[in-house]
């Protein structure tokens, strides 16, 4: 993309009468954790220039509560509510449709639009913008990556000063809430469950355990900090469902644990990005993300690594998101523009490896596994077997010098046609 | 410099045909580390909207570079600079004179002003905010708090919607710099020594070691987070100097490491606020935080911890903190106006606590001071002392439960009466 890039920049000064007038007009799409919670400190904490006067919900009697103000009005009809007086259109309920249509509705019309809508952001984001621009008005989206923590204000303000090179990021809640507690000795499946019944994770898990979740939120990132449009299913997520007990066993004795990571880079005038399980060392900021916490590190040019963890998710921290939207919207606080390309998404990262294998075994497999890996000249620099389990599902693991990716995925081509196998081999990247 | 072209594409936004349409003209005084990273980042990317064109400095020709472009005007006249038609001045010079001079000229005749001066946003923050105000221009301090770290438009823009009821943070890298390397074994004077000789330290490091420029941020961040206005000079700092290695070795033992620690939390209408030497578990983020780095952790009444980590000093991470507020300017950003009350600063905080004695050692001394401290109802948790010494300078440990800091006081003026102390007591708030 090149063309004609004219900066214009409003006036500096702007006199006092601009400030608002009268609090804006707030209406909630979505009555759930959320949308309850953003009610909540609208209500208790009253911030100033912000009144709450739309609850939209299907069947709203359901949701009614007896502690907002009691001329809040609670609607089932979208169309009535989006023809309303309203200023903001705060959208909680997510996914693609019909999420999509109320917000280009309400955009349409010159309502801004504040959302927590990662998916949305992540495919539509930029046209989303450019219908609010040509309508003088403003979509926020703060809460869309990392809840309450304030990655997006702090790219948008704090770091347009710097160009970002690599983004890393726990993003997924769910998922460091099951490796964590599989890193403490529990199974998979026991620990999904519990995941479920706390909440945590829906009925069915795949949007956050097969890593879309966490691929929508690293698109965000990528535009906002690597400054490139992607398009975010050119990123293909790794679930976390193969990692096991014995998977952490092996990575305590690397000085490791595992994490869902979601990581991008800059790779010429592309971007490499990859989103699963991952070998992070214990003494990586990456592992200190704990339970449903967030973390994103940004590696920046000038001035070097930034970290922004807490809780990166539920209703409370997601709704203070929301909140600072709304506020910032009614201080007419404006977001540094920050331009961005098309770019496409490569998965070709050069780092060390970690492979474990699960054989019946036989004489001969370490010999023909690593002269697979010699050919494609990947230097390994570990094998592991510990004592203690049968021979016909035996596990180990060897792990390999910095390698490309494609260059692993050549050598582990050959090395599955084995007829050893009791599982698929499981690789990870390893982070240093 | 190659890939900055990359990065130039249409804004995603149509112009609006009204706004000013020429870069905002920037001079930048004092020509330092942190001066001449701003000019470099403002030459190499070349961010949209911003020019600079004036260098101030005194004894210019010392500080004329070949890099920038050639028709920067390079001045020793603070006052020609100040009556240019420049439309932000960058004050890097530092201190309250002449730097607050200059500041207020600027602000008075409608030049918004972008600084990193903990020390004058500390004292004069709010009136030079008011004035610009009512000159219809900004003042703009990023950078004056954790550098690179944006801590502060976190809390301008991602947190203004959440209650924050305690800030802690580890604001001042020299006093991390030497700590951390006392940790890892090394004594006071020669860190200091290597402080300075790498550039950390300046030859009078009272500013840093002594807890007073800890003190200004930690001012800077009450305003902002706890939204109180405070006199920075009622908060009351203790130096790290009296920190040994004996204290590094027992708080180990305690599963804990030293750091300087700049804390403050809502109590009643008021607020206590304390910075110097605490014990910090080494499980918790702020023992983390290693050599020259910052970190701030915020507790939030919605959104629970968020924690900032990274480089929070150094000429490139300041400035990227001073080019970002540059670019918020250039795109009409207005911040989010946090409110606040002015409240006096106490230093009453209910923590456990960590006391070292160095004492001549004779029959009886446990039994005095385990008895100051039982008048006081303070209850002991632990007492430890470590083989090896000799008895006429035995150091010790007596750890208490969670008590009043004043009720401490009381007790310790009691107990350095007694005959037997070879050096003063050292009490130190333990954080869990």
């Amino acid at each position: 993309m090149s063309g004609v890039n004219v900066f214009v920049s409003p006036p500096l000064s702007s006199p006092r009468q601009s400030r608002v007038r009268r609090p804006l007009r707030i209406a909630i799409f979505g009555f759930g954790t959320v949308g309850s919670s953003v009610a909540r400190i609208l209500v208790e904490s009253r911030p100033e220039g912000l009144e709450l006067t739309h609850v939209f919900n299907r069947r709203i009697e359901r949701k009614r509560v007896d502690w907002t103000p009691a001329d809040v009005e609670w609607s089932e009809d979208a169309n009535a509510v989006l023809a309303s007086d309203v200023d903001v259109v705060v959208e909680l309920a997510g996914g693609l449709d019909p999420a999509g249509d109320w917000v280009r509705r309400a955009l349409d019309s010159g309502k801004s639009v504040v959302t927590a809508n990662k998916k949305l952001i992540a495919f539509y984001g930029i046209e989303l913008e450019r219908l609010a621009e040509s309508r003088g008005c403003h979509l926020k989206y703060g809460a869309a990556v990392a809840g309450g923590i304030p990655v997006i204000p702090g790219l948008e303000q704090g770091l347009a000063g710097d160009r970002i090179d690599r983004v890393e990021g726990i993003l997924n809640g769910t998922c460091n809430f099951i490796l964590s507690q599989m890193d403490d000795g529990a199974e998979y499946t026991a620990v999904l469950a519990e995941a479920q019944a706390r909440g945590y994770a829906e009925a069915d898990p795949t949007e956050d355990v097969g890593g879309f979740d966490a691929r929508a939120k690293l698109a965000i990132l990528m535009r906002l900090a690597l400054r490139v449009s992607v398009n975010p299913e050119e990123i293909q997520p790794r679930a976390i469902e193969q990692v096991s007990a014995i998977d952490f066993s092996y990575a305590r004795d690397l000085g490791c644990t595992i994490r869902q990571v979601a990581r991008a880079e800059r790779a010429g005038a592309d971007v490499a990005a990859a989103v699963g399980p991952t070998l992070v060392a214990l003494r990586s900021p990456l592992a200190w993300s704990r339970g449903t916490e967030n973390m994103v590190i940004l590696r920046g040019r000038y001035g070097g690594d930034v970290v922004f963890s807490g809780h990166g998710a539920g209703g409370h921290p997601t709704a203070v998101a929301v909140v600072s939207d709304l506020l910032a919207l009614a201080h007419g606080s404006r977001r540094v523009e920050i331009p961005a390309v098309k770019a496409s998404v490569g998965a070709e990262f050069e780092v060390p490896h970690y492979i474990r294998f699960l054989v019946d075994d036989r004489p001969g497999i370490v010999a023909e596994i690593t002269t697979c890996l010699a050919r494609e000249r990947i230097n390994i620099r570990a094998i592991l077997q510990k004592p203690g389990h049968p021979a016909h599902a035996l596990p180990f693991v060897v792990t390999v010098e910095p390698c490309k990716s494609s260059a692993l995925q050549r050598a582990l081509g050959s090395i599955r046609t084995m007829d050893c196998h009791r599982a698929e081999p499981l690789d990870l990247q390893m982070l240093e």
